[in-house]
């Protein structure tokens, strides 16, 4: 993955600068440049929160060019999309496959995000090597500032190479282990065979579909055996 | 694809609620339910934009009841995950995979969002049939609630185009159905009552991740109600 840079240009209003920071901590995001901002006030740390340390180290400057210096490659975000294959300067991509791209990337990316009323200009436009556009609604396409960088952030922190956490998932074994206690329910309650192998199929793909974490996995295999072997014994001392 | 409801719990910000508002209009969504939120001021409709209508036609209630009423899934959002398995309440998928789970579902969803300082409160989050969860940098993993709620929006808009067909899922009052016939063989096999309500809750997680077609939804009852009618009958004989 490439080391990103998170461009406001010209941004007008000092609260939605600090709700982009606070989006840079929440994805792990670091370095803002700021071409010819408003004033940055309190307001913008405040919405920043815990992220205001990126704030307080963002470069002001006056020029896109300075803003994208050492940078490999320009990325500039869009609300506006043409159709026609004319307004070449306005073929986008979407997020997700913006990401997908940088995966592959290892370089120094510039990302540009324009003022809230305008966007980025055509001379800006121009100067930048992929185009991302958010798929938004046709009646409504124009995203909040914040809201665009944190779509942004969002694909890009989803192919960040992840160290393993959360729940973990049950193996292969274990899941082969669940359906052998649910087809010994099935045996239990004298489930019709010619329905069988069809409820087995079904047990399986919606487990399948549930992924049931290891713990999840054992609850369900208990109940299910609790109840086949409640029915066992039951019936040995009815004998 | 379902309808999809937007419940804010408590919201404690107006302009949250704008922003929020602005990117259902972005993302194609209609419906808001607000649970005892702040004062919705002009701040509210200055940070709505376009999308001022969907706040105005906003339905304000008291309690959380009020707001899921007529909802089969109830989906909830948390900044919060740990990562011990025994805290069954907040076991989460992200948001893509929750996006996916609903191109197959039909009816009609909500999705709440907690207050700004606290996120859900366990009460809440225990009647979530879907627990989601964005992805994000340990160090702040909080995000800002309009942005929280973006993100999933922006997911549920990237598989909006339906497939056609396909089998029906089942519907709210079937589920509950589901979880009575599961409840009821809990009690045929003596539950322990300390494991109980975690088993309960992580069968109803299983489910709503598995999104079950009627038909297996009719399959795996007709299995659970055997074994706990059988169990019952023979104990019944013992006696």
């Amino acid at each position: 993955m490439p080391d990103f840079r998170i461009i406001l240009v010209s941004p007008k209003h000092d609260g939605n600068v600090g709700a982009v920071v606070r989006s840079m901590g929440n994805f792990g995001f670091n370095e803002l440049y700021l071409v010819s901002p408003c004033e940055i006030t309190e307001e913008a740390y405040k919405r920043a929160k815990h992220a205001g340390d990126i704030l307080r180290r963002a470069k002001i400057v006056e020029s896109l060019d300075q803003a994208i210096e050492g940078c490999d490659l320009i990325v500039g975000t869009s609300g506006i999309v043409t159709a026609g294959e004319k307004h070449y300067v306005r073929i986008p991509i979407a997020p997700r496959e913006f990401a997908e791209r940088m995966k592959e990337y290892d370089e120094s990316v510039a990302i540009l995000f324009g003022p809230e009323d305008t966007g980025l200009f055509q001379e800006d436009l121009m100067r930048c090597d992929i185009l991302v556009n958010i798929p938004s609604s046709e009646e409504y396409p124009i995203l909040n500032l914040s809201h665009a960088a944190t779509v942004v952030m969002y694909e890009l922190f989803q192919v960040r190479p992840r160290r393993p956490g959360g729940p973990r998932p049950t193996n292969g074994q274990e899941r082969e282990r669940l359906f052998l206690f649910f087809d010994e329910l099935l045996d239990a309650v004298d489930y019709p065979d010619f329905r069988r192998e069809r409820t087995k199929v079904m047990f399986r793909r919606m487990m399948g579909r549930a992924v049931p974490t290891k713990w999840e996995f054992h609850t369900i295999m208990g109940v299910l055996g609790d109840a086949a072997k409640k029915i066992r014994r039951l019936e040995s001392k009815k004998d």
